[in-house]
C-alpha cells in the first residue's frame, strides 16, 4: 500500500520524503487516504482540527476503537514513519474482514494532522489542538519558515482556522486508541524481535535560543569590536553535549537560523532550536536552565511533553496477546501519547528498523517485519472490539 | 539622490536593504540608473556581463575616465554599500558641469553588477567576468539557494548568458576608475576626516566547508550512537576565533546551512563559509589550512584575491589633490580592486561612516560628509580629464 505514496514528497537526489503539513505532498497524502477510506466503505470525517477519520460503524452510537498515525513527515525524512501506521491500520481492517470478525463495536481509523511540527516548529499539532492543550490563538499565530501564519495556510487549504479547538464530539468518539509505528531506535534490533509494545514517552521538549549580537562587515570589523552572535552559539552547542553526557539525557541542535546570513557579514542574530529529552523529567529541565543561563541567549519554551505513561493494563494485555512481545519505552514524541495524558486509552505497536536510523531516509522496516506489524495490529483491533 | 531609492528592497521591520542581483529590488536600481543617465543626456550601455555604463563623450574615440560602484546590496544591508559611490558619480558629473568643466576626455559612470555576492556566493561577479578572472562556464554554473543557475537567473532577466566572458571592448574604454565609497571600519572617524583614500585591499576569500554526519532522530538516538555535523562545525567556529586572534587576521562564519534542518533531527550536514582576511597572505592562507585540516570538513575555495596594491602615483596624486587626507588600506573587497588587479589604474575613496559598522542597516554617512565626497570625487574627476 504504501507504495503508492512512494513518490509523494521525495526528494529524488537524496530519496528523502518532505511533507510538510498542508503542502501539495500533504493534500495528496490525504487525498489517498480519502481513497482507502472509500474503497472499505467507510465513513470519512475531517475534525475541526483537521485529523482525518475513516469510520465503520457509528461511533455516535458507541465509542470505538481506533487505530492509525500520521502522513506528514520530517524534511528530508523516510517512507515508514507515520504513514505505515495509516497503512497498516487499512490493512488491518481488511486483516479483521478476511478473518470474518464483526466489530462488536465502531472501529476507526485516524491520520493526524502535523505530527512533525516541520512546518511550524509544534510537534503533533492536530491531537494537541484535538485535546486542548495546545490553545487554538497561538496555533494561529504559528508561522512558518515563509511567515505564513497558520491561519493563512490553513484558509489557503479551503479550512477554517475559526474553529479550531477542543472538540469533545471527537474525542467521545474514541474508547481506545492504538498506534502502529516503526521504530526509532535497535532495542527491536538487539532484541530480535520484529515487535514490541511502548510503555512509556520519554518527556521532551523544544527550545528557541535566540543569540543577539550585531551584524557588521567581515573583512573591516576588528576582532576585538565584534559582536559576533555565532560564537555563544557554539559555545552552547559544545556544552549541550557534554551537560547531556553529564545528565544522561539527549541534547539535540537540528535547525539553526542566521540572519542575515550573509557570507561577508558578521551576523546580527542566529536562532537555534534545541530539543531536549530523557527517561526522567527533572535532569531535562536541569540541562535546559543550565544551558539557558550560561549561554547568553534569550530562551523561548515551544513545546513541553510530559513524561507519557501508557495505560498499564492495555500495555500489559497487548503484549500478552503478541505472546510476550519486549515492551520499550521511547524518546520521540506521538500522538499517542497526546491521546494517552489527555485521559484516553493508548497504546503503541513498534515494528523492527534494522537501521535503527529514524528522521532520516535510512530509516527502514522490512516487508516481513511490516507483515508482522499488521498481523499484530489485526489481532489487538479483533480483541479490543470484541 | 539616494532618496530616490529609499524604499527599495527596505525589509519594514529592520530597515536593512536585500538587493540581490537580478532580483526585482535590483532590476528597479537599474531602471533609475538609466533614468539619471538619460537625464545627464549620457550614453547607456550593458556590457556583455551586464554592468551598466553610462558615457558623456565617446570612450571608442579614446580612453576615459570612470567612476561608479554597484547598487546591489548584501542581505539585510546598509542604503549607502555601493550607491553612495554610484550617487556621488552622476553628482560629479552635475558639479564638473555645475564648474563650467569641459573633459579633454571621455567620462564614465559604472554600475558593477552583483558587487556583493549574496546571490551566488562569489563577490564582485560583474568586474571578475570582465576582467576574465572568473571564467564564464563557472559562472554560468553558479547556484543561488533557490537553486538556479546564474544563466537560469540571466536568461529570466531578459540576458544572454552565453556572451558572459572577458570584455577587451569595454576594458579599452576605461584609462582610470575611481571608485568612492563609505568607510567600512572607524580610520577616518579616528582621524576626523570625511574622506580618505584606499592604499590596499587586503587580501580576501571565502570557502566553504561541509562537514558531514548522519541524519537522525533527535529522540532515539543514544549520544554514543550520533555523527553529529553540529559539533565539528561548533568546533570549528571557536577554532576560527582562536585562530585568527594568532595569526592577526579575520575570520568569519557568516553563514551556515544545516541539512535537514529539523529541529528534532541530528542534521545529516553543516555547510558553512568562512570569509577570511588580512594584511598579509601567508597568514591568511594559514589559518585556512589549519582550519581544513583540523575541522575534518571537506573545504572547497570559492573565491580568492591576492593583495591589491592601488596605483602608487594616481593614489599620492589624489591626496596631495585633497590636501593630504588620509591614506587608508582596507579588508573589503571592491570592484576597484579587482579592476587594478588586472591592470587598470584604480583609486579609492572613501567616505567616513560615524558609526564604522557596514553591512548592516547600521552602516551611516552624514548628509555633510556625503557632499565632502561629492566634492571631492568631482576635483578627482576634475584632474583626471584634463
Amino acid at each position: 500500500m504504501l507504495e503508492a505514496l512512494a513518490d509523494i514528497g521525495q526528494d529524488r537526489g537524496t530519496g528523502g520524503y518532505t511533507r510538510d503539513a498542508w503542502s501539495p505532498a500533504d493534500l495528496e497524502l490525504r487525498a489517498w487516504f480519502g481513497q482507502e477510506a472509500e474503497r472499505r466503505g467507510l465513513d470519512l470525517t475531517a475534525d475541526r482540527n483537521g485529523n482525518m477519520w475513516a469510520w465503520w460503524g457509528d461511533p455516535d452510537a458507541e465509542p470505538g476503537v481506533v487505530t492509525g498515525s500520521h502522513l506528514d513527515s520530517v524534511r528530508q525524512g523516510g517512507a515508514f514513519d507515520g504513514p505505515l501506521g495509516v497503512a497498516s491500520a487499512f490493512a488491518a481492517i481488511d486483516g479483521l474482514r478476511a478473518r470474518g470478525v464483526t466489530p462488536a463495536r465502531p472501529l476507526g481509523v485516524v491520520c493526524f494532522t502535523d505530527e512533525e511540527g516541520a512546518r511550524f516548529g509544534v510537534p503533533c499539532i492536530g491531537s494537541r489542538l484535538l485535546t486542548g492543550v495546545l490553545a487554538p490563538d497561538r496555533a494561529r499565530g504559528l508561522r512558518d519558515d515563509e511567515g505564513d501564519t497558520m491561519a493563512d495556510v490553513l484558509r489557503r487549504a479551503g479550512r477554517d482556522p475559526e474553529v479550531l479547538g477542543r472538540d469533545e464530539k471527537t474525542l467521545a468518539r474514541v474508547k481506545v486508541f492504538v498506534e502502529l509505528h516503526v521504530e526509532q531506535g535497535r532495542a527491536l534490533v538487539d532484541r530480535d524481535a520484529a515487535v514490541g509494545v511502548g510503555s512509556a514517552i520519554w518527556p521532551h521538549g523544544r527550545w528557541r535560543f535566540d543569540f543577539r549580537g550585531r551584524a557588521d562587515h567581515a573583512g573591516t570589523t576588528r576582532l576585538a569590536d565584534r559582536d559576533d552572535p555565532m560564537l555563544p552559539f557554539a559555545h552552547a552547542v559544545l556544552t549541550a553535549r557534554v551537560a547531556a553526557e553529564r545528565h544522561g539525557v539527549l541534547a539535540t541542535f537540528g535547525k539553526v537560523r542566521v540572519s542575515p546570513g550573509n557570507a561577508n557579514a558578521i551576523p546580527g542574530q542566529v536562532s537555534a532550536w534545541l530539543d531536549a529529552r530523557g527517561a526522567g523529567e527533572r535532569a531535562v529541565r536541569e540541562l535546559v536552565s543550565e544551558l539557558a543561563l550560561g549561554s547568553g541567549a534569550a530562551v523561548s519554551e515551544e513545546s513541553w511533553t510530559p513524561v507519557v505513561d501508557f495505560d498499564v493494563p492495555l500495555r500489559d494485555r497487548i503484549a500478552a496477546l503478541l505472546g510476550g512481545v519486549p515492551i520499550l519505552p521511547t524518546g520521540a514524541g506521538h500522538d499517542a501519547g497526546i491521546l494517552s495524558a489527555a485521559g484516553v486509552p493508548s497504546a503503541m505497536l513498534f515494528v523492527r528498523n534494522p537501521t535503527g536510523v529514524s528522521h532520516s531516509p535510512a530509516e527502514h522496516a522490512e516487508p516481513v517485519d511490516c507483515r508482522a506489524g499488521v498481523d499484530a495490529l489485526t489481532s489487538v483491533m479483533e480483541a479490543l472490539c470484541r
